[in-house]
């Protein structure tokens, strides 16, 4: 357990300050994700133990595998980090999906593909090209 | 092959009304696609013949199954485009991923990862929470 | 209750057409919102039920006044749905913070202050504006 | 009065250093907010004159308070910051909310709501869901 | 003078139902910028004229030819909106710009540019590139 | 040649260790730009060799002089990565353009128009401002 406790907006909580109802939810992250170590993420959300519970149950469910794989959602999950600039949330994801299988030549392909698809997004709306008809969505078009 | 040319900034150019240099991509598109259709978007940016070459020569080499399969690199171009509002481009590779495979239940987990990473991403930011010792890159990391 | 039921990417579900786990969603949100219409939205994400029941009660929870009131919360919504120019969240969110009680008078200064936001945003990453020491967060700091 | 001069861009302007247009600036803005402080921001901006003044005279007159109170409109700056991931922004706008009166638990909500609103942006525009009639706007809708 | 009245969150406001102040911010839009019309967008935010006079004078002042030339300032102007995803913005700023005397070709390249600049931003963020001693900003720097 | 290599998800490869295929790029990259340095970015990329020549292929294309001469397509760079707040991307482009030629006057006034475009994107979308008939765009309007 690391002892960072002097950053983020509202301090970050450690397990052994922690209320009940954090170390509960502490306690299940370390039990779901096999790992002794809590990050920074929920420690600082964890001034908000409503947050940290609803954010905690939500990524749970989502990240769990079904449809998708685990490492195919730890790599959407960069795909979105990068796209949006968020430093910490890339940091975090990449190491996620590395622990979930993510080589480097995967990686790369991830990379090429969320540049190419930021690039395209922005020649799409640049030309202001309308939607094909084949492209409309529709109950039956599934 | 549809006909519209009514739309986007410069119009779409159409293959009877296509220069050689364009016919030969859309010619490749629809070989390498397996289909007899030219989108919209290729139509618009053909009217800059070099634009048009260098961005199929990069998907055509970017989207190739390699140590991700095609379905996956569609999946993260849908996430993508769904994070930055790209309504033509959430309309294309949502089509694009369905004939690459996608069911149903695969783009409701895709949405619901997208969904979360851009909720967690801004809790992240707005935390202001330091990365992580353990997050930090480096060469032998990986 | 309308009946739209052609559109969206998996198409919308009814009332009529829904799940009893759907329904029961569905009874919530009018019961908590007061209100016999169930927007586009909820029917499109319905066809993915534990989205819909998730989003939903996160949403509930969120969105219930608190520290702040729900006509406060609403705005921040709007703010958010404008600064990512999602136009259906922009349209519906507008609909609810006027619903809660915003003017119009009201609505002018949010866009000013959304619109201004933007701009500085721009103007400290442009002229890469290094954090002030003041500003530097820390538990004790709050 | 700092002094850090080193930084950003252009450099950062002192009081010292500065002409005396941009100490007029400096000298309202220290009155209007009662400060002896000028942030690295409007330092870093004083290198454009006309900016520097343009920017103070729009600030200062968007977030006085009207028909939102000026917590609300912090608030919502911090809102707009989270969601474009502007560092400097999020930093210097919860100090200037906190100022204002923003207590942790009115921050929590916050982070709470924007995170959400950054979620059903997605959801939305992903699902390709249609503006219900109810929401289409209109002048004698509001 | 055409006119729409129908749209728009507060409605659109002509200049034959326009207050003194709103009418004479138009006058100096159509005597500025040498044409009888008054777009959408000027008559969307004259709900509320303060916001209307103050975006104007920016607006005028900003755009005025200086350092970088009309033409320039409206590429510019596409670029941002580009990258925004700014439905509106778009065919706006691009009639602007054509009316400054962007031809099909500017047009292209600015398009390319704008596309490869958002494939770099992220393949940056997502390599999580350290910025080369070279690039950090200083004031001696310039 | 600087010789930063334990930084970037990756790491950097020098020119030393760096494989025939990534020496041919770097070599181009120095003799077009005529310079002895390779950039932390390029060489975070060349992990992936494919991507690195593709990437640089293209700027090479793109921001050869055309229509549009190299310091505008410098400036139109840093304002996207402005918008997209992407730091490694406003340092090393702010320094591209001002080898270009960009001077302070123009660096000023290119902040000017880029938070300006940001502020104003957010008032057309948030007024939910419709395009004027005008604007729209068709093949024979440009």
């Amino acid at each position: 357990m690391d002892d960072y406790s002097y950053m983020a907006t509202l301090g970050l909580i450690d397990y052994q300050n922690a209320p009940p109802e954090v170390r509960a939810v502490y306690d299940d992250i370390m039990a779901v994700r096999a790992t002794d170590r809590i990050n920074n993420f929920w420690k600082a959300i964890a001034n908000d133990p409503a947050t940290l519970r609803r954010t905690w149950e939500s990524i749970k469910e989502i990240m769990r595998p079904g449809a998708l794989d685990a490492l195919t959602k730890e790599m959407i999950y960069v795909a979105v980090s990068v796209t949006n600039q968020c430093g910490y949330c890339i940091a975090s994801h990449t190491a996620s999906a590395k622990k979930a299988g993510m080589t480097p030549e995967m990686f790369a392909e991830l990379m090429a593909v969320v540049g190419m698809a930021n690039e395209t997004n922005r020649l799409a709306a640049g030309y202001q090209v309308e939607i094909d008809q084949a492209f409309l969505p529709g109950g039956a078009g599934f």
